[in-house]
């Protein structure tokens, strides 16, 4: 059957006693000695589901959503140079993640007939000043779509980065300026939808129930993936088979409820970081999406009981094969307190043929009439077998091919499974009280009415500073 | 004094107890119980230098090589298009923290004369295919450079990709495929070296005391630096500059020491984790180099004694404001194991201005009349004070511009760091014994003559391993 040879397989052999060892390795009874605590997440999954929780899981089935960006991505063909898509966090990464994993890893630089007439494409999810200005070079503004990405409307670094941008448009076009932004937001709330309203802006919504870090399957990654030639559809077809994967009750058949586990028993165990290391240039931004996915859902202060637990493993990404000459010398020899999550490609879209003109040179030798596809696995492999032998443990996503329809499973593999370490750890998984401080203090920083109060005790405070400078 | 001005400062308010509290902060005698090691160390290091250990120390004064690099672009001015570097972790990582941080944000999209006729520069780190394949949509190889960069002369990834390529030299230019390549090697040993002096290749040479992720200084960084554009003499009199001031004795007046001090001391107490987060597009990759040398020196399974110590800490790399947006509700909820060092630019290249045509809205009116620059200041800084006051330890590294002169400066205090940790730790910072497993199964794999006998062990380790896959 043609989806289950394109399903992503989860491979935790070497995690398991019988292939890592004992004192490392997690014995198949401890796994099922969970499948009580499972099997009642898992209910409660189902009737959270039923009021509405848990909306992301639905999102793969909102085809009228695409119907519409669809609809809209055509209207605008070929009518724009570039795309530049304001938005931070949840409303970069995912976009992000799709355009590195399914676009030319030099698609700017491709001429507008290799792109097929779809616009260079631009995420700028920094404020850094010397950036923001460069871009200036590179897109012509006027020939420019500026998509502004927030759901709740105010973020402060998109809201700047917009009324930066909104001027230059304007220079340019003067009242034409609406023409070229789109607004993707909350439907209901927030300074961008009432904006959007008043200036009569082109809007899409991103569903209210959908947190920012669950929304690349919203217009937040839809849109952007569409207008640059993605088969969203595909897109949208693997993230539902694979929601159906991950909503089997049985443990050992849910490869989201089982990552999570693994996860979960060795953060128990002290070991609190966990590194993605994809073997694949394009699957390298996907880590940075679990990265966010990760930290923002799993690192609380308090769990549901109101408890201080100061909880939450830390998201590493590191990158196969780059990183085997950078951080595998300490993953390798130092502290045995980490937990490896490999993605491997099992098919390139490209095969890269080795030819050596040298026989008598060892160095080169071994590899002619090899492929760099058969090194790339065969270090992989010894990665893993070496990260075994020395009691690592280690897990393995096998990527049949990186295809809108693969990489959409893995959306919904890793966000099944933060819900789901989620209720192991007993916290709430969709909220992120720990940035509420340094969000205030930045407001009071910059002179934000209603934050006076808060910007003279920081003015207090910096002046009893004690500094220590070299 | 011009450079003084130009001196990147070390903040360390914030780990001291007068400003962090009692329980996680140091206290200043701690600091200063260690000057006599300091001392010991420091005289160790001097001895050791007159022996010709810590040659990155010295590379900053080996002008001649520059020269002869300058001599050469000056040559070549205008002959490529693009320019191609082959290399991997210390071959790669250097080079593309001085592009990153010292060219164009988006150099390869530039026109010909916004690059200064420089040519468009690629660095290859990796062997995914499909990253190789797809290279010859952008460059015309008979218009292209290739740099061939490995200290040894016999890295895996690095032949592999000089297979390729030099196949498509040859292709498309015959037997003057040379005049598009270059060797960036070992002076007296290994493959390339060879090669070199047999097909007459043009060669500039690895001090062969200076490490791979010591080399930035090298060729290996200032030849693809100095082809772009990038003044190499203000980045080796930046270095120079620095490396005076980190051969201070005196612990509170050497910022190296200081760091690698602060570092041990809360490693000691279990916080393995140091995350650098540069506040800055440009300096993010200069936390991708800190993120190798940190790593390889100081993750070591035994110290000198041979007592196996299972040392490193973790270098985790973070991008302010952005990872505000995806990493600080962990690291400010999470557990408190962390060490943070960011990187702080005190005045960018350009001022972003703002305003704001809605003088309603709270969301967007407190930022009317002012700059991108002010809000990345203030998002900084509240998260400085956000940390503190949650008792997380954190460092700032005060960099008035960036520019080649302070660039230069970060590699020389890091790399001494490095080394003076290393002698904390009593272990060897330039060796890297961890990576050898991996490598030989890497060869057994792909059938290298001599490793027959480690191919038929892992064949049999295979077929005796228990597939856990879901």
């Amino acid at each position: 059957m043609e989806k289950e040879a394109m399903r992503i397989r989860f491979d935790f052999s070497n995690v398991m006693s019988d292939n890592l060892g004992d004192l490392f390795g997690l014995r198949e009874t401890v796994l099922k000695n969970y499948r009580e605590q499972v099997t009642v997440i898992h209910h409660d999954f189902l009737r959270r589901a039923e009021r509405g929780e848990f909306a992301f899981m639905n999102l793969p089935r909102q085809k009228e959503v695409l119907d519409e960006i669809l609809d809209y991505t055509e209207k605008i063909a070929g009518r724009f140079e570039s795309y530049v898509h304001l938005g931070i966090g949840g409303s970069a990464l995912g976009p992000i993640a799709l355009h590195a994993a399914l676009r030319h890893p030099y698609y700017n630089e491709l001429s507008p007939e290799q792109r097929g007439q779809a616009p260079k494409m631009y995420f700028l999810d920094n404020i850094d000043p010397d950036t923001i200005a460069a871009i200036l070079a590179v897109v012509d503004v006027k020939k420019t779509l500026f998509s502004v990405v927030t759901k709740s409307g105010g973020t402060a670094e998109t809201i700047s980065e917009y009324l930066f941008f909104l001027n230059k448009l304007r220079e340019k076009l003067g009242e034409n300026y609406r023409e070229n932004l789109l607004f993707i937001t909350d439907p209901l709330r927030g300074f961008l939808h009432k904006l959007a309203l008043e200036e009569n802006i082109r809007t899409f919504t991103i569903d209210p129930a959908v947190g920012g870090r669950f929304s690349v399957l919203t217009p937040v990654g839809l849109f952007p993936a569409a207008l640059s030639g993605i088969d969203v559809n595909q897109l949208l077809d693997g993230a539902a088979y694979m929601t159906k994967i991950c909503q089997y009750e049985e443990l050992l058949k849910n490869p989201a409820y089982l990552f999570g586990l693994i996860n979960y028993l060795y953060y128990l165990e002290g070991r609190r970081t966990i590194v993605m290391m994809p073997y694949s240039d394009r699957l390298f931004r996907i880590a940075d999406w679990f990265r966010q996915l990760w930290a923002e859902s799993l690192g609380k202060q308090n769990n549901r009981a109101n408890r201080i637990i100061n909880a939450g493993p830390l998201p590493v990404k590191a990158l196969g094969v780059t990183d085997q000459h950078s951080q595998v010398q300490l993953y390798m020899d130092g502290p045995n307190d980490k937990l490896f999550a490999f993605l491997e490609v099992e098919k390139f879209a490209r095969t890269v043929s080795l030819q050596s003109p040298y026989p008598k040179a060892p160095e080169a030798n071994y590899l002619n009439n090899k492929t760099m596809n058969e090194l790339i696995a065969a270090e992989k492999l010894a990665t893993e077998i070496a990260f075994t032998e020395n009691q690592r443990p280690n897990l393995t996503f096998k990527v049949p091919e990186v295809n809108p329809f693969t990489v959409g499973q893995f959306f919904q593999i890793f966000a099944v499974a933060a819900a789901f370490t989620g209720e192991l750890f007993d916290i709430n998984v969709f909220n992120q009280p720990g940035v509420e401080a340094g969000k205030v203090a930045a407001y009071a920083l910059m002179g934000r009415a209603g934050y006076e109060e808060k910007a003279a005790e920081i003015a207090r405070k910096l002046a009893a500073k004690k500094a220590h400078v070299v």
